[in-house]
């Protein structure tokens, strides 16, 4: 992108510091990952500052309680937070803040979006209220009702890369699942450039277990998840649908009809805190699709993307954890088109993706705040 | 000891292999850490079989569907175990079995523990519920009423290396804590040969997340205790008293006074599954007690021990994983006695010394079972 | 001892303790992870007993001092080991092993084991020098010459459950490794049974870095490898021409040729000590193949089977782990086949098979010394 | 950038941004784990910038191909880096740079350092080569002669907020050793005040991997290091003189002599990669020295400081983790201090106080680019 970077606080350059204020932010639900991670980031941002710490307990904690690690580190780049944590107010987060990130359970989240956007705040929602277009899918998916089919219509799935236009437009956008998020990117080029089928394709991902929340369960202890690996929601997973609608929303000869069983999607636990690799099988269109050819899709189709990289060899984890980015490696191998695609899934997979969106959302430099 | 290994199924040798029953003995609580380590164990116990598993579940699982690794692996190398949990019916259990291991919360123990002797039925307790000969350090360290004060009396410390004779004749024996089993096993033959101070002792110790049992807490999650380390319980832990009393009635000279403020014991959470390090440090009675002369006092006191290694250098924890092993360094350095020692939390600090204890009680060579 | 373990140390019974004289072998290249973990296995061995460590060091090692988990532990249920290392003596290892396990480099297994065999030495080779019949494949796939053709022809390749027969009258068994082992077993009985196609099958494996050796390496320190993941010879593997051939050779229908890709094979790196997952992908031959179907194949193809366990749920490390199980769950979704295969990288995956096949060979009971 | 980050790019603030250029700064032995954190953190520096990355190695690596994270992420706050490593060339490092960071052994560092000086080129040395200040005690530590008595005089230690003075107007800072660190913050302020006495002073430290650097060492492999803890060094760590030396000349009171024994120093080996926790032992001076009395000193001696946090309870790694704190808790307990300090061994424990030093000998804000 053009002038990406930290620079001057508003996309479109003009006016010196002193005409710059940083866009004060609400941050719904922040004491789980997704809520530190997005403090974390915006505290380096520029042009952000979080103005308003909203959590729906009763009594709402100090986040700096919540987690010592933030004693002492509230004075951000753009400004100091406030630690304590108010209520839900509707009124209170219109009155001061621009936009709001929810990291609030599916059904709170379309409980609080109808009321912010109402009154004018932009809403980045992290939960996946927003991102199946078609509520009997979302409900089949989620076990619940969807009660806000009114704002899904307009809700922009915040795939920014492959969205900006839509997102910058958006008073709604819907954060992208972590999953989906490395699986689109990885196939969206190869599928609009013709170079792999639509049917047959496998994501075969693996991801850290902050992706099941801060909340302890069974097998989430050091103990039962330390030194081990698992597959889980084998063909069933809750963002296979997810990936469907973006390929198929996303392609355009896709349109008209995918393949009936759309994509298998196969998560698996790593006995890790973070990042996702998704090792991805698909079927080239012809026996003239080789390597060289498919890194080359990639290639033209992220060039001057900030965040995506595309790589001859195989990325790790430890080459995106803590970034925003996303590194994609693909090679055409025993008649298969193999693609390993990493994301860090705090970042890229949910809080970075938010502060990207919300970045374009509010005309800042879409790279601001982010590494 | 004399006739150490899996030898003949009697300690006293005599009768061929058609004399041999193996003894048939109960799990109370299998479906913790330690009731899963004591089924491994009793698995490749030539001389012991596991004839009851009693839950006190309301609906008895099996067993092998709590722990899946179990599945087709219950035919032990004393029988075949059945995998189906009954309930805590004590008649049952003195019908079928000679000992039963208690691995039960401390409450429950008190409560079960008096049914099962009447009833002629020997009890080795993994529980807290026997350890502290003080009923009032026992309420203050464990926060409610000791309900059983009268098996207290002749409840046997199982130590085995140091209470081998009174665990041959126990009906009721304690089951060390671990940490107080690494910590007493380094520090009472210094004490008893007067080359370190009994005042002013530290014993700085860190163990693995299982110590902290199977239920799922906040700070035991993989994403909380992983990559982690803390110091918890600093002064105040449980295990502070029952460190105190074993040093205390272990060593004669002590017994008509100890320091005033007795040990300091500090433990720490380590990001690993199982394994506990104790880095002690002591102050040697005079300037003539150096490294060499420690040395040869563990090792004269563990001559013949079949599970105790003073070593002349530091033990890892993976030296002592998935053994019954406790290995133990000392030096006196900057005018100082360091002592590291190291075990197995599950194996020597709970089920391992719990076999060696049942062993010792049914007479069965000491060393059954144990590796 | 008597009759603990599986048995009396003879797969047809007979004798008396009396008659009983554990088989001695040999373990040459004791140093690294399988030699360890072979040790570990014989010493819980009622039947087999470690004769002689044969290391190729200039200056021979003592085992447990390699090894400090050791000392103190090399007393076996079969009698006890010494911990000095000697060297790769032919002659000597004849006059006192009935079979020597071979964890040597491939290069140096080629050369010792013509001089074992020819002094009547049983061998089990844990080096891939024996794995693959023809030579130019294994060649390429290594990277040097194959130097011992004569003995390649009668090797037989390892997989217990599928090879009993052969291995009962091998003089070489050349174990397989450890990929090809959860790969083949998870389906060979699906493609005999004609329920999966044999073209187009993917294998997704993840290892634990004890795969790797014990040799450091700038991938394998904890600060790399840790809190990582990665894919790594995507498609180029040395393992899949060796699961080609196992499923090549072992299926009947394919024996007249397979499809022109054979398997695509692609490992990653877990950061754990131990444990492989395999995820594999396979096209039901008929829209008739369904869940029910597949696991019915499995159970049918198992039944009996020690160590082989088809299961409905998918399984994760930690049920295999330290034992030498196999756990397989197998289903159809979204027009696949979705087979998750588990087994410990250094038990089933080596150094357990590897005593499987031995005690085949010597006459012992199957499941001895094995959990 | 204009006034992003922790104000205007000159700790007296003077002009607008216009006037405002970031420092240039060389990274000299870039490819180790302290280059990397020192990259990652100035390229969020918004008054510095990384304009010399100099490798000792014969063929000059790319820092990216290195380490794949940085591909695409060196556009820093205060502009690009070029990823080609350059020859440490004095004279072009001096033209273009007005500091150096030191990454390299300490017998490079002693040779370098002079050149640089000679220069014009502040130095800050991460490197052991100029802490000790009696270069007999230098050699003994660390086994060969000091090359560079001259610059020793001179050189300031750089724990800054005890030295932050001396820092303002060094040439040469020595960054102190990452366990010095630790102990050094915890000690001082409570020696200062007299609470605690100078003798029997034991520091029992943890540290996680990447203390011991990149190369790939046999105890540093995920397989040896990972779920393992163990002590090392007892007694006779490098850092034991490096700990004493600063606590005896930080502390007036102690400037006439120091305990004959001086600090007891125990560290030990975490099974991750970053962090070290100190538990630290001591005398109180009197029985009025209680919990409160020791936290007062903590928090009278760090107010205003922004990165020491003393705290009323003890602190874990993850509260310091990637961030420059030291995180403190201080009480009296069964007549001892005990203390626990917590930092991130790469950050305040090299890399980030390199930086702070930095920044104060440049005249920047000192928490600039450090969170």
């Amino acid at each position: 992108m053009a002038d990406a970077g930290t620079s001057n606080g508003g996309s479109r350059g003009a006016g010196g510091p002193s005409a710059f204020t940083p866009a004060p932010v609400a941050i719904l639900g922040p004491t789980g990952y997704t809520g530190l991670e997005l403090l974390e980031i915006i505290l380096r941002h520029p042009g952000m500052r979080v103005e308003y710490l909203g959590s729906a307990r009763e009594k709402q904690p100090r986040i700096d309680a919540e987690f010592p690690r933030l004693v002492g580190r509230l004075r951000g780049a753009s400004g100091t937070i406030n630690p304590q944590c108010e209520p839900l107010d509707h009124d209170a987060i219109a009155a001061r803040c621009r936009l709001a990130f929810l990291c609030l359970p599916h059904e709170a989240a379309m409980e609080h979006t109808p009321k912010l956007l109402e009154r004018g705040v932009k809403v980045v929602d992290l939960s996946a209220a927003y991102r199946l277009k078609d509520p009997s899918v979302y409900e089949k998916a989620y076990g619940h009702h969807h009660s806000d089919a009114k704002n899904l219509e307009h809700a922009v799935y915040g795939l920014t890369e492959i969205m900006r236009e839509q997102v910058a437009r958006a008073r709604l956008c819907a954060n992208p699942g972590c999953y989906p998020t490395a699986a689109a990117l990885a196939l969206l080029p190869l599928l609009r450039a013709g170079v792999i089928e639509p049917g047959g394709l496998i994501v075969n991902a693996a991801s850290g277990v902050s992706g099941a929340g801060r909340e302890p369960k069974p097998n989430t202890t050091l103990v039962e998840a330390g030194e081990n690996f698992s597959a889980y929601g084998i063909g069933v997973h809750r963002h296979q649908p997810e990936i469907n609608q973006t390929l198929h929303l996303g392609t355009p000869a896709l349109r008209a009809g995918v393949h009936p069983h759309g994509v298998l999607f196969v998560p698996h636990l790593l006995p890790i805190e973070r990042g996702i690799l998704e090792t991805i099988y698909a079927t080239p269109t012809s026996g003239k699709v080789d390597t060289a050819r498919v890194m080359d899709v990639l290639t033209h189709a992220y060039a001057g993307e900030p965040f995506v990289l595309p790589r001859t060899d195989a990325p790790t984890l430890h080459d995106v954890q803590r970034t925003n980015g996303v590194h994609i490696n693909a090679r055409v191998v025993s008649g298969r088109v193999v693609i390993v695609a990493a994301i860090d899934n705090l970042v890229k997979g949910a809080s970075g993706q938010a502060v990207q969106n919300a970045n374009v959302m509010l005309g800042l430099p879409e790279t601001a705040g982010l590494a």
